[in-house]
């Protein structure tokens, strides 16, 4: 079996995974109406989606959080305790979105280069990387009956992309470690802050009249 | 190969698979505007969802519903007879519900029993037989556009965490067999209708303000 | 391993590939608010959805998707292509239509016959063509918010079934090939566009009246 579990990546992914269930269970909180299990649930989805959909596409099976212990607990952990804090923050918004860009960043990284070690290209990995980093985020929207951030206006995947794939040049290079991870996941989080801070978007179709205007054609 | 097919797992399943066949057709006939595709296809991905799912997760790949026949007739024959039978019953909403706790039950035994054949940890064992319970009706809630059960008010983990973690243990001390699943799906089954019947709900936030209450901070 | 990439059935699952791409893409245009990664990563999730879900379920993992370059390149060219043509085409309606069907119909030859060099039996691979048909568009559609096509009234499933049957029966006699697979295919996209032309509906439950009529029961 490939040792992908050393401790640079385990520190990584558990991070993210830590970050994204207090995304999630906040996710919760604001969304109302959920109890202290839908707060936890929505919490570990969050948290568990984007490692487990990674392992699946490597066919790392069972996927990690369901062979490790720790995933579970951080997932658990981080869901109850935003369960706990939650109500005495005024405002979400903000720890919410960094919350969501600091898993997005950390589970680019890991899915990129755990994709590397379990033998995908360059490019493959790449992408896998920021299809782990988006997914969490995506079934947690698609849970909570929103259109995935993915899909909507603000920079999101881009910033995912760049961070694994700066991974994925880090490891080919042979200059893969903490500053190198530390360096990618910085890159990709304060890409995705600036996105939102400036509220950049992605350039969209040409010509194309926004359908919220219900102006007659 | 694992012989994880024992009598006892496979009428379980089989069980679990009809009662999720029916909740899911009769949803499909009062959300209405399905045809008998419609319903039977809700009918069989709410039936095999949670199988599939558990099959993903342990590394049991094709998953029992697609090497085994007999899932799919069950689970295409569950739906049929709701679709003929459906517009006959008054109201539904009290079968819907019995057999979707049905469901829930006899999948958190057999996720988690299956879990632990396969080599997975006590607890993770219990809370993979938990998901395995709730991912079909998480999976119809979402294609029916509505919040998913397990995220809105209701006790509905809990009893398959409760159900599940009951299986685990009789396996552990060597009691499982026959009485010990039927005691352990009774228990969940009975604490998943009682929190319906008397609308039990887990905790929620300390000092959250529903939204729903639309009136100024 | 199984040497499943043979040059015919590369063909027809890139050829499918890029219809879902395009179909996807278009989609996110027409629903709007979605700029170009918006666009491009819903044609890619609509590309790469039925079959990632088919190697999934026969256990071909990593799917080819990510193993084989060529998927990703038609799945991102086809989607970029359409975020350009998109805006120039009046009336998308109609390509949208066609595209879903090529797609669709494509794919579920190709799940079929993947699924029986697999070892999957006949039922098992017919039913899995089905799947890998409707998956990707499934996806879309509850990505974008929207009960999906195979949930709704128009014949989508039956065509899909259809073909994917005439494969595995012409695998089966030996007469699998090029002229059967496009027969296949092109009866399955034949069905689908008379259903869509003529609003033909599978049967509905007897007796049900559409809960749209708000009409006191």
């Amino acid at each position: 079996m490939i040792p992908q579990t050393t401790p640079l990546f385990l520190a990584l992914d558990l991070t993210g995974t830590f970050a994204f269930a207090l995304n999630g269970a906040f996710t919760a909180i604001r969304a109302a109406r959920l109890d202290i299990i839908g707060v936890v649930a929505l919490g570990m989805i969050t948290a568990m989606g984007g490692g487990i959909i990674r392992d699946i596409l490597i066919d790392s099976l069972p996927p990690a959080t369901f062979s490790d212990w720790r995933y579970l607990a951080v997932a658990a952990g981080g869901s109850l305790l935003a369960f706990f804090l939650g109500p005495r923050l005024d405002r979400l918004s903000g720890p919410i979105i960094a919350l969501d860009a600091a898993g997005l960043s950390l589970f680019a990284i890991t899915g990129a280069t755990k994709a590397l070690q379990f033998g995908l290209g360059p490019a493959q990995a790449a992408i896998l990387g920021a299809v782990t980093g988006v997914g969490g985020g995506t079934i947690r929207d698609m849970v909570t009956q929103r259109v995935p951030t993915v899909m909507r206006s603000e920079l999101y995947a881009i910033p995912a992309l760049l961070g694994a794939t700066l991974s994925v040049i880090a490891v080919s290079v042979g200059a893969y470690g903490l500053p190198a991870a530390l360096a990618a996941a910085g890159t990709c989080f304060a890409l995705r802050m600036v996105g939102v801070r400036y509220d950049l978007n992605a350039p969209r179709p040409r010509g194309h009249r926004d359908q919220d205007d219900v102006s007659a054609d």
